[in-house]
């Protein structure tokens, strides 16, 4: 039986580019200045990085229940941007091409693009161009440029180091749930957690401090979901990780006490939240701290990067496997 | 009644694009250093000119009938790479969202990956990244960047100026007659009109060297078509054009005797050709030449720009208008 793109999956099909990619040469990852994997890819250019990304907002797929073609617009360029801002990038410039059907809403087109533009205002990122084509669904495939004097990898975190975060997770999976249909929420309560459903936000200017003052390791965004950003941070530097206290969000606290839910499952296995999974060097967490703080930012420790392979959480005396589910296209 | 995407058009959309975006000052279309609206888009970085680019290939109406899969790989990167050649830059690194539906099949799926590999290859290109998600049809968004230290406007035109291209046309119009069943060739003749359709090259040695040596004062891929091509390049100058000479190919003058096809509308109202259009200093134009034989290259002459802003086409001694028609998506 012949295989199909669901068999593979996202990563299979992955897998699949990069395979063929590296048997011819001039496409070689390699020549890449962030090589493959990573959250977005660089060259070279008179002394400065380039970083270029790549990230597709499919509705169908992508927008949840509720969410306005303005909201879709701006999430998608913050998807984009957010992995420059794991990397440490100053974004340059946002490109995107729209698909759109014959008969959809000019109406909502135009909402779509206010949000783009609003956000590229936002964060100071001009939309510089883009392409339309006819498409039997909405995707808008985003294309981000920006440039850095130095990147973080995925693959620099050593023993000892601690791990960090921008900020607490749980809300984008309580909120899902809610949208879903299978879980309610006070009024005040379901506004806060949606809203980080419908409009995330990059973390920008952390990042790039960051990045700048070369005191952290290794970086990820962490839209995969925090356990799989955790594993995939560990494989890509050879490491374990100990992961002692839950950045868990006051809000999917509150939710997981009303539904009796372990705030665990929340804050680890969700996806979709916008913030970045840092290592960051020993004798340099207090300054990465005062950073953080000085551009209004935030982070929080959580636990320790160790020898080996694992990663787990530490419930109690108990070390908890932390495996790499996440969200995943086509399968 | 409401209005429609296809109410709007491809073009229609664009200039709903462009409406929005301007309203928002940080997204201004001014920042951008290669002003919309142009082959590609450009920003500064370290005294270097960056040069973005997104054009999408859907499936559905961007692949001609027998068109195999590794073919339109490779067509997506030409598309991509004729508008950085047009605008004089050297392509540094290509991405691609890649769209794909749950039940298509991974061996097509790695058709299209090998024919964007060994464009990659041929062109010196590099394939640095990409993304992967679920959609209902094949569409592949191809993202190019390249650098250049200065490019070529659409905009350069003035009154006395060579009007150029790059090589004959009319062969894609006579293989899409073809493919769409309702003319037919010889076998020897239809497969050189089909070799066209199916794959195209961009000029990218010809137009690096042209905008390097500053000979030329405006630039368009032809891909839109050339009545179209000529029309954009003269009203982006403010300027009008007078062609006198006929560029068409051996192949397509073949095909329009055998079919007593005036060959004109071959040569003008086709698409999806991948020559670039030039207009040239006159007193530049032998040095014009002379560097285009240099890298392998062609430069025919085909007319001259005038005062006005009429596009004209000379038949004999009648002045034939020549109307910006050309393919738009959702049209």
């Amino acid at each position: 039986m012949e295989m199909k793109a669901s068999d593979l999956g996202e990563r299979g099909i992955i897998d699949l580019i990069w395979r063929v990619l590296s048997v011819h040469g001039s496409a070689d990852a390699r020549r890449g200045a962030l090589p493959h994997p990573d959250d977005a890819t660089a060259v070279r250019m008179n002394g400065s990085l380039f970083l270029l990304k790549s990230d597709t907002f499919v509705k169908r797929t992508d927008a949840p229940r509720g969410m306005r073609h303005q909201d879709m617009g701006r999430k998608t360029l913050v998807m984009n941007l957010s992995d420059l801002a794991a990397k440490g990038a100053e974004p340059l410039a946002f490109l995107f091409s729209l698909g759109v059907p014959r008969g959809y809403s000019a109406k909502r087109i135009e909402g779509l693009v206010q949000g783009l533009a609003e956000a590229s205002e936002e964060y100071g990122v001009p939309i510089l161009g883009g392409d339309v084509c006819e498409s039997r669904e909405l995707f808008i495939a985003g294309f981000a440029a920006g440039r850095a004097d130095r990147v973080v990898r995925r693959s620099g975190a050593s023993p000892g180091d601690v791990v960090a975060v921008t900020g607490p997770f749980g809300d984008t999976a309580a909120g899902l749930r809610i949208l879903l249909g299978r879980l309610v929420a006070p009024p005040k309560l379901r506004r806060r957690l949606l809203q980080k459903v419908y409009r995330p936000s990059p973390r920008l200017k952390l990042g790039r401090k960051l990045a700048e003052a070369g005191c952290v390791t290794s970086s990820m965004d962490s839209s995969d979901g925090l356990a799989f950003t955790l594993n995939e941070l560990a494989r890509s530097s050879g490491v374990g990780m100990k992961i002692g206290s839950l950045p868990v969000s006051p809000a999917a606290l509150e939710f997981s006490q009303i539904h009796s839910l372990n705030p665990t499952d929340l804050v680890f296995f969700g996806g979709e939240e916008y913030e970045i999974v840092y290592t960051v060097a020993r004798n340099r967490w207090e300054e990465a701290l005062e950073l953080s703080g000085a551009v209004g930012g935030r982070l929080m420790g959580i636990g320790e990067v160790v020898e080996g392979s694992r990663v787990v959480y530490l419930e109690g005396e108990r070390e908890v496997p932390l495996p790499p589910k996440g969200w995943e296209h086509l399968k």
